[in-house]
C-alpha cells in the first residue's frame, strides 16, 4: 500500500521538481495545499497556468514581458547596455534601483563542455543593437565563474572594432565580509583589481 | 516600474504562501515554472486542482482517501487504533511499517487558548468507533507537547469505563543523540520513563 493516495503523491511529486525541494519539503507544501480553501487552490494553479500563457521575451532585450517590448526598453535611455545571462539577473540588478540603461540578456553564456557556443546565445542580436548606433558602454554582467568570464572575453573583443567602452563588474571582498573568511580566489582578485585611495 | 511583470509577480505570491517560503525561494521557484514546457507546468497546476478535488477524508477514521473509506480502514485489523492529530501523522506513522492497525485522525487538538474544545475535534466520532466494541487497544499519539498532553489525557480518561487498554507513545531521548546535548524537558521525561533492563 502507498503511503500517499495518488493525488496526493502526485502533486508531492511535481513540488519536488522545484529547485532545492526534497520530498519532505514536497510533503509540507502538499499539505498546505490540501488544507488551502478551494478558490485558493484554484488561484494558485492559475497563477501557474499564466505565466506559461502571458510571459514572453522581450524582442529587443530578451527580458521577460507581457507586450512585444519589455518596459525597460520602452522608457530607458539607451546609451548604456548591461548584458546578464538570464532575465532573473535583471531582477537582482533592478532591485537596487542603481543601473539607470537597458539590459540584453544572452540567455545563456559560452560553454563548450555543455555544447553551447556563441551562435547559441544571443550575442548576434547585441551586436544588432550596436550597430543601430547611439550606445555608448556595454557593462558585461555575466557571473563571475569561467564560462561567464569566458562569454565577458568573448564579447569584449567582438564590441573592440565600434566605438564603445565595455566594462566588467569589479570582483572583490563582499562588503560586511571579514578578509579572514573571504575565499582565496576573490581575496586574490581583490588585491588584482586594488584601488588607490 | 515593478520588478516583476505582473503573472511572474502573481505566482511569486502564490508560492511565498507555501510554509517557509520566503520572497527569494518564492521567486526560484516561478523561474523554475517559467523555465518548464507547457505540459509540464500544466501537470503541475492540474496536480494542485486534483488535489482540491479528489481529497476526501475518511468516514471512519479521518485520514485522506479518495473514496468512501480509507484503504487502511478497509483492510487493516481493528483491535488497535493510533489516534493522531492530522493526516500527515498518519503517513509519518505509516512509513514505519510497524504498526499494523488503524488510526483515527482527531483534527486538531483540544486547546482552550485557541478556543478548541473537545466537540470540536473528532472525540465523539472516536467513541462511537470504541461502542462497537473490538477494540483492545488505543494508542494515542499526539504530539508530546502542552495540548497534545491534555488531549491524551481528556481521551484516556473518556474510555476508561471501557474495558480498553489506553497507551501514549513514549517519550525519551532520541536514538542516536547524546544525552549532553538532549534539552532539559526531554531528559527529566527520560528519567521519569526509565525502564528496568
Amino acid at each position: 500500500m502507498d503511503i500517499f493516495i495518488e493525488p496526493i503523491g502526485k502533486l508531492i511529486n511535481e513540488f519536488s521538481k522545484l529547485p532545492g525541494v526534497g520530498k519532505k519539503t514536497a510533503q509540507r507544501y502538499a499539505y498546505k495545499i490540501i488544507d488551502m480553501p478551494e478558490a485558493e487552490a484554484r488561484a494558485f494553479a492559475d497563477a501557474i497556468l499564466g505565466v506559461k500563457r502571458k510571459v514572453k521575451y522581450c524582442k529587443v532585450c530578451g527580458n521577460f514581458t507581457e507586450e512585444e517590448t519589455c518596459a525597460i526598453c520602452r522608457v530607458r535611455e539607451k546609451t548604456t547596455i548591461c548584458v546578464v545571462k538570464e532575465p532573473k539577473d535583471v531582477a537582482a540588478i533592478e532591485k537596487l534601483h542603481e543601473f539607470k540603461g537597458v539590459y540584453h540578456v544572452l540567455h545563456g553564456v559560452i560553454d563548450p563542455l555543455s555544447g553551447v557556443g556563441p551562435n547559441d546565445i544571443r550575442i548576434r542580436e547585441l551586436l544588432a543593437r550596436l550597430q543601430d548606433g547611439g550606445v555608448k558602454e556595454v557593462i558585461v554582467a555575466t557571473n563571475p565563474d569561467v564560462s561567464g568570464d569566458a562569454t565577458a572575453m568573448y564579447i569584449a573583443k567582438l564590441i573592440k572594432p565600434f566605438d564603445i567602452t565595455v566594462t566588467r563588474l569589479a570582483h572583490g571582498i563582499p562588503i560586511g565580509s571579514e578578509i579572514e573568511y573571504t575565499d582565496e580566489v576573490t581575496l586574490a582578485r581583490a588585491f588584482v583589481e586594488r584601488n588607490q585611495i
